[in-house]
């Protein structure tokens, strides 16, 4: 297909790079239904109240829990009422990791309760918590700096400032385990935001291999700054820890497929979607009920408005991504060779404050894919979210993407996500309507002419230039 | 006394008049001393090194509470260390309120747990908790409208957005008598912030004569907001509160003063302070450590610079401020008579973030009250801190201004304030230090010249414009 195909697409390149200037083509082509998909989207009330449904109704949706359960069956159900077909909840075993209660705090040269919340997939405390001192590190270095003779059977702390999520996390990740290859016997982890209103945030830890499994916890960056001054200050903190944290049996989750199917090449395929768990604190609203209703709300309209792309449209809830990731790979799983046919995935994880576009990955032509997108994207300079920039993807995306699917990331403005991301503040009233109709109308129109378009952009050549 | 100096306050306050326009004789008078009190402040360490003491070692200092009283103790000996004389700590009975274990939730339609502080002087629940459905209601008309016949026996929660802290208080304050008065048997108190990271503010209630006492509490703006959508959405929405507050005999507490006597004018008094109690969560920091340790920090580096002002400058810790304001009036009781010879009174209890300059109120002449501290606050332009308006005052002072002496609270850019105020995350953390060391600058400037100055504020005559 793509040695028949490759002469029309050279010549369609061309035209592109002549008709970019101006527009292009596929602006000029979508430019009617594109308005149209943002005036529906700029109206649109659905959306928010679907995602108020998920959030005060059925609340957060830690895998292995009830209320998960009944998101999946809630989010089939309002599939098929949005005019979605080919809905099913193919079954995916999940990790099932329980809080317990859980509490701490200083306990010595001062009393001093502790805000904290476990880091999901931790092992509990012995019955009657841990005691020990405390010893804060500012970095990995520090820590083997300070090494066995210093760390053993104390608890770690690790108080490294935020610089963003993605270079911070790694203490929260693994931080636990390479104290305890030092001795530790538990670890306490700065929450990993810019702000805090004495408020922890917790995530998942990765045990390493032949480590031991000590209790490890997320403190806010309050109860990390009291505890370093005291330390630093010349005192022995002491703090005790008692968690009930542990995992039960692997348990039965789903993901929630449904479809808009293609009227010419339904076999060819744009995935569009969120993660439908949470972590078992707040409702999960930004994290990740937005992805999820931005993408079903943007299928609903263009469904709404009689509107049948050349491809399917599949709108995708995946199951268990905060602690296992076992929706994606089970959802790369079940299309099985079908991943070829995969055209484009775009995943929505950061929350739907104000949209700015999108950032695409991909291994193949990157210069001629992107300068495609951005057409796509000068679509939406109306709502002002149709930058579309190099980079992006995501956790439930990911399996497709290793095998060739380009990924596309929604991306905003993120001003306050981290301050609530896995937090009890992560709820609806995060959620700014004008905000959430944005970020549909931009999921609308990137995902419809994606499923649209006469050449789909998996396939366009290396670009000419 | 008044009499005799009229004239030449007449001749004074022309010459103010054509002086005012080029700085000012009290402007090049003070200059050279203010700049080295600013450049003492703009490197002090002291400051936050006592606030540090203050909520980390003692931490936060409920009226009744040990902490309190250790807090009096220290602060006495801090004193003392730090040069200043007569140093004195008067007792003062205070009222004992006592949180106990605290708790609620939303027991139907859904289960969610709330997060919550008891107000301050509530009474508990019965031992089992109340358990009834919430009315929520958007203003005391709202409540008005809603009658009797809606409130009984239900539990009101006061939706009110925030508009300031003074506009809004009213609410936590006065909010569950109103309700009570209506047949209600709990109210519940959107959380006075204009931001929330799930964080409940405490503060006081005013329960009214004659309105039966029922247990209140403040709730997040979230749990607020999430009980609003789902009775908007027909729901009726069901919670569960259990409190053990109480309250116990007043208990003996004490205000903290410390001089540097006046090397002309003994008698006559320029008070500056805050107040060292705080609420029973988070360290007391911003609330008001910060406002004690401003005053202290001031003086002591009037002290340490060698500088004898003419009048007897005085540092106030007042106790009880939160919960009673009987710190402030035993002072006022205290210093009987000389209230005729307290020049100026400055409060400063609203944090120490960036300072603009001061507030000030009088019953005197505020045109050239205004015009003369002014020139005083025309000395710290350098730290931007030096802007006089009218307006101001605290709780702690209100009972000399009543009597005449003018009072100055301390003005700061008050970005943050209210989003730690009265919460688990009123830390140290929240104080920045440059921002501390320019109010202990503009605090050390105006209190110097106010207590050295030749004629005093008070008793400028009215202005001959």
């Amino acid at each position: 297909m793509a040695g028949r195909a490759l002469p029309k697409f050279a010549a369609a390149t061309l035209a592109f790079s002549l008709l970019a200037q101006d527009g292009g083509s596929l602006a000029e082509q979508y430019r009617e239904v594109a308005n149209r998909l943002i005036n529906a989207a700029l109206a649109d009330q659905g959306g928010m109240e679907k995602l108020t449904f998920l959030c005060d109704r059925i609340g957060n949706r830690l895998s292995g829990s009830a209320a998960l359960e009944q998101a999946v069956e809630w989010a089939a159900a309002q599939m098929r009422t949005d005019g979605l077909v080919n809905v099913v909840t193919p079954r995916v075993r999940v990790p099932h990791w329980v809080r317990g209660s859980e509490s701490a705090a200083v306990v010595g040269p001062v009393n001093r309760p502790l805000s904290i919340l476990g880091l999901g997939g931790s092992v509990s405390t012995p019955k009657r918590g841990v005691t020990a001192e405390v010893v804060p590190v500012s970095s990995f270095e520090d820590l083997a700096k300070k090494g066995r003779s210093t760390v053993q059977g104390k608890i770690v702390l690790f108080n490294v400032p935020y610089e963003s999520y993605a270079r911070t996390m790694v203490y929260r990740t693994a931080g636990p385990s390479r104290a305890a290859r030092l001795g530790a016997v538990a670890a306490l982890v700065r929450s990993i935001t810019p702000v805090s209103i004495q408020s922890p945030h917790t995530g998942m830890l990765e045990y390493a291999e032949g480590s031991p499994r000590i209790p490890a916890a997320a403190v806010t960056i309050e109860d990390t700054l009291l505890i370093q001054r005291l330390v630093d200050a010349g005192n022995t903190v002491t703090v005790h820890l008692e968690m009930e944290a542990h995992t039960l049996p692997d348990a039965d989750s789903a993901n929630v497929i449904g479809e808009l199917p293609g009227r010419e090449k339904p076999e060819e395929v744009v995935v569009i979607g969120g993660h439908l768990d949470s972590w078992d604190v707040g409702a999960g609203a930004q994290d990740d009920g937005t992805g999820c209703i931005t993408a079903l709300e943007a299928a609903y309209l263009i469904s709404k408005l009689g509107l049948h792309p050349r491809r399917t449209l599949r709108v995708a809830f995946w199951t268990n991504e905060e602690n296992g990731g076992m929706g994606g790979q089970a959802y790369r799983e079940w299309v099985g060779d079908a991943v070829r046919n995969h055209v484009a995935a775009i995943e929505m994880d950061g929350g739907a404050e104000r949209p700015l576009g999108f950032g695409l990955t991909s291994n193949g032509d990157m210069q001629t894919m992107l300068s495609r997108a951005s057409e796509i994207g000068s679509l939406l300079r109306r709502v002002d979210a149709g930058s579309v920039q190099s980079g992006g993807g995501g956790a439930d995306i990911a399996p497709l993407m290793r095998d060739g699917v380009p990924g596309f990331a929604v991306r905003t403005v993120g001003t306050r996500y981290f301050e609530w991301h896995h937090t009890r503040a992560d709820t609806v009233d995060k959620v700014n309507l004008e905000d959430l109709r944005a970020n549909i109308a931009a999921m609308a129109v990137m995902a419809y002419v994606l499923a649209d378009m006469p050449e789909s952009l998996r396939q366009m050549p290396a670009s000419t230039r």
